[in-house]
């Protein structure tokens, strides 16, 4: 096995290659994934291409990367879990505390791991669960916008995931 | 004068070009620009290039248009009172009602009046004013998402819109 090899199985790279092939914007966005845990997802991209006219980054730049970001941790969760289903978000909130004047990351975190607990189980028992997650973007070093997402989960036993 | 001295000079080719310019990602998108008018916004945007894993718009794309037309109406109604101002977004709020398979449109329309000229006029005195705005995701000629952003105007008297 090739150095390429080992590269492509890890799941950072997998899930890149997931966003890149499924959601072309990821691609004109620049998105790379930095960590892809079931806990913990970074996702990154470069102030060229999301630019604004104040030099900063476009607002539905930092949004779309807020929202990949929660859609990706919910998506490793779930495979995790080892639950197939399709996740769509239903509803956002994006707090834009700075400009970003460079290079960026998303950043979501599993907060309420008793929530997570409870979404699992009840997509399990009822085939739609639906979980409020929460992700920050950072620009050197600190937090300059906040995301707030509600996804909702449909379990799908026949597809893949 | 040509046709296409004419057509660059109405207000839609004028904002379609500023957005293409200065945010690339609204190239990336497909953004075309509709209607622009100090009360009224629509923008367009294909499915291809925003599409998403599901074969439906991308959250991300969804959000950003409807952002986009808002902050274009925000920036048509204060070349409008000739007030030169940098706009920028602070909060906003998507919901995402529906999922959308194919073309799709933001359409952002002035609707309380007097919000807009008490904005005008505190941006005017103290040189920093506030105004939410609301905007309508389009899709087969029915609402399919909504947007409430808001927006913080700082007037700039030196420089260029």
């Amino acid at each position: 096995m090739t150095n390429a090899h080992l590269e492509a199985a890890s799941p950072e790279r997998e899930v890149e290659q997931y966003l890149h092939r499924h959601i072309p914007l990821t691609v004109a966005m620049g998105v790379r994934v930095r960590i892809a845990m079931p806990d913990r997802v970074e996702l990154t991209a470069p102030l060229a291409p999301n630019i604004n006219h104040h030099d900063t980054v476009f607002g539905g730049s930092a949004s779309a990367l807020a929202t990949l970001s929660a859609w990706t941790l919910v998506h490793m969760g779930l495979q995790h879990a080892k639950v197939n289903a399709a996740i769509v978000i239903q509803r956002n909130v994006m707090n834009y505390e700075e400009p970003i004047h460079g290079d960026f990351s998303a950043v979501c975190t599993l907060i309420d791991d008793s929530a997570w607990q409870r979404f699992v189980k009840i997509l399990e028992r009822r085939g739609r669960g639906r979980i409020r997650m929460n992700a920050r973007l950072m620009f050197e070093g600190r937090q300059v916008a906040s995301f707030e997402g509600d996804f909702v989960a449909l379990k799908r036993p026949d597809a893949r995931i």
